[in-house]
């Protein structure tokens, strides 16, 4: 059972957007045992959208078409969906219930072009759409599945998990499809393949093995494919544990989630809450907690202290600590994370400062130093870090960096 | 001039990763009078990257494909390069030398698979990476450019910049391009199309006009391609003059950059500073304000005061505020923003307290309810927003809106 994903609109291919719905839906494919086939951008224009549906026709059963059914000019895709399957209009009275509910809740004047949003291909069942305008489109055509959802991403969000995946379940006899993630730190993709080749030759043709190197972190990922859902994860887990067995002093975590979350998941579990200090990341592992649901359980908050005068008025770092080592120094780390755990109360802090880059280095601290401290109530561990990368990889490395360095100390307090 | 970005690898399939990668290119192509034909994401797989390339071929004159390159056994793109292009392989000085240059210092140990990593087909040009062990590859094959590069972004990054733009410019002769953007605010998608639809129906065919709905803004984006750059610019900006005139009062900014960078260019330009108070958007805002290099001209800190008593510690709100109208309310984001200024000594404040969502509503105070202060030193405005989407969504426009309201603050205070 293949899949492939069209995305159109200009947007994305003059890079004014980055396509984020994609991953999106092709992640709750995979959980479904949906395997993707290629993603594929194209501009709005019609003969390229028609060569595009034609093309992913031959390669897979389900296409999921996103993005072009705004109201506007330059949004062509369902005229170029009814020429596609050779179909007039009509208007659907469940689409058009919908849109005018959207514009008598926002108390907007109900336009020509919006009425005709309404209009949908003869052969569609529509797919109803109660957070935008656009409503979602189903076809069967010549033993394929065709779905056309708006672009924008929680629309589609949840088109795709309340109307698309039901079907779509209901349609197709899916084969099962196991995950394992491995996330690795602290080790290189190569090494990691040397060390664990034994296993990955020993892998049977159903079970892949790949390497996902991201910000110094190599994540591992086993699927299996098959009939037996349960039988592939026995199978799976058992490689997965051989493989954990040899490189067990790099191994971070093994759920199948960000890592962040997986600290949060922890921590919470344990019972303990966490602070921050940023300085260079600027709010950035902030952000990266408090993305998910229900981090207020362990994430108080912090200071994001830029400028030198907030490192010493939130989070008392002494003006000799400053003038001595720099902003960018073990010593004032390591009093960010004895002012965060002072003034927040948390049982856990974590202190970042460094030079993001590009501008800032110095012979010597260079773009890319970056001192971490993690703090628990009885200790503190500290690291300097130079990175290699630009600004925002930096900002990313050492959030990660510091998030691997507080899940070891958690872990050691409460193993 | 067309071009296509071919994008291989397993994990943006499964959607581990988000292709950010594609978008970064588009826009560096874009910048250069080249248009992007198509964007294709194909995994590991070497009949379907075959495939892949001869369609592109078909369609473009430059083919950028990035990924597949790392040491391990999941990595076929070289490989299949080289049997697309019918060579065998030679191992490049270079190369070599520079893989040798990050093994030395890192101290890792040289492996067998990286010294393999500067063997490259016989056709191609290496194009020195820097950064990392898997060089970029040029080649020139039947009337086409191929551009090979690995995945990681910032090593795609320098290729791209230092590496492939100047050699792109050199081998073709590049029509001109030039987009001018209008990022409005407040007004819908089709209403702005009704409004400005005068203007729109006088275009000629060279000049484009498209529509970017993003959280309750709309960017307007006029593209004119031909070959005279200054006459394409003056056509261009008459048409934006147009536009502008008639929808002012929504009109934003018309630079072509990010709402938070336009915000921090002007206030540096003013010469004054800002300082955040953050709860549900949770750092999201610092860090879209400090992603940009040189942000700490106007940009001091903050309080990410996600649990209420920070909002006391950090920012003075006092218990019967918090009491009596509760976190998310006009009275406690008032005081948030007094506390900012007060405590972090800046010219102006943003505060934002609501809720994200999934969790956490109430009849009163449904999922989606956020309020935003923002405040100079004489004047504090406040609005209330009820945000239909889910919790990331919320936390965007949450961010995106108080920066309107904040630009808005300070261009009254300096008009």
């Amino acid at each position: 059972m293949l899949a492939e994903i069209i995305t159109i609109g200009d947007e994305i291919l003059i890079g004014q957007i980055v396509d984020t719905n994609s991953a999106w839906i092709a992640q709750k494919l995979n959980e479904n045992g949906i395997r993707v086939k290629q993603i594929t951008s194209v501009s709005d224009e019609r003969s390229h959208i028609l060569e595009s549906l034609k093309a992913a026709s031959q390669r897979a059963d389900l296409i999921i078409i996103t993005g072009g059914l705004g109201p506007t000019k330059d949004d062509i895709t369902k005229k170029t969906l009814a020429d596609y399957f050779g179909v007039g209009f009509r208007s659907d009275a469940d689409a058009l219930e919908d849109v005018k509910k959207i514009f008598a809740a926002s108390n907007r004047p109900l336009l020509d072009v919006n009425i005709r949003q309404a209009d949908v291909p003869e052969n569609c069942t529509v797919l109803r759409n109660k957070n935008g305008t656009a409503p979602g489109m189903w076809f069967e055509y010549n033993s394929r599945v065709y779905v056309s959802m708006p672009g924008v991403p929680f629309e589609m969000m949840y088109l795709v998990e309340e109307e698309v995946l039901p079907r779509v379940k209901a349609h197709f006899r899916l084969s099962a499809i196991v995950h394992y993630n491995i996330l690795t730190a602290g080790i290189g993709e190569s090494f990691l393949a040397e060390a664990i080749a034994p296993v990955e030759n020993d892998l049977p043709p159903y079970i892949k093995l790949a390497y996902l190197p991201k910000l110094g972190q190599v994540r591992l990922r086993l699927s299996a494919y098959g009939e037996n859902e349960e039988k592939l994860r026995q199978e799976v887990e058992s490689y997965a544990e051989r493989i954990r067995s040899i490189i067990q002093e790099y191994d971070v975590v093994h759920d199948d989630k960000p890592l962040e979350k997986a600290v949060l998941d922890y921590m919470q579990q344990m019972g303990v809450t966490l602070a921050v200090a940023e300085s260079c990341t600027g709010g950035y592992l902030s952000h990266l907690i408090t993305q998910h649901p229900g981090s207020s359980e362990v994430f108080l908050g912090g200071a994001i202290s830029y400028s030198n005068d907030l490192k010493k008025t939130m989070l008392n770092v002494s003006d000799e600590t400053l003038a001595r080592f720099g902003a960018v120094s073990e010593e004032t780390v390591r009093e960010m994370t004895a002012g965060a755990l002072g003034n927040y109360h948390s049982d856990y802090a974590i202190a970042i400062s460094g030079i993001a880059g590009p501008g800032g280095g110095t012979p010597d601290k260079p773009v890319g130093t970056v001192w971490v401290a993690v703090a628990g109530r009885n200790k503190v561990e500290t690291r300097k870090f130079m990175f290699p990368g630009r600004r925002q990889q930096n900002i990313e490395r050492a959030a990660v960096n510091s998030l691997i360095m507080l899940l070891k100390l958690v872990r050691e307090d409460h193993g």
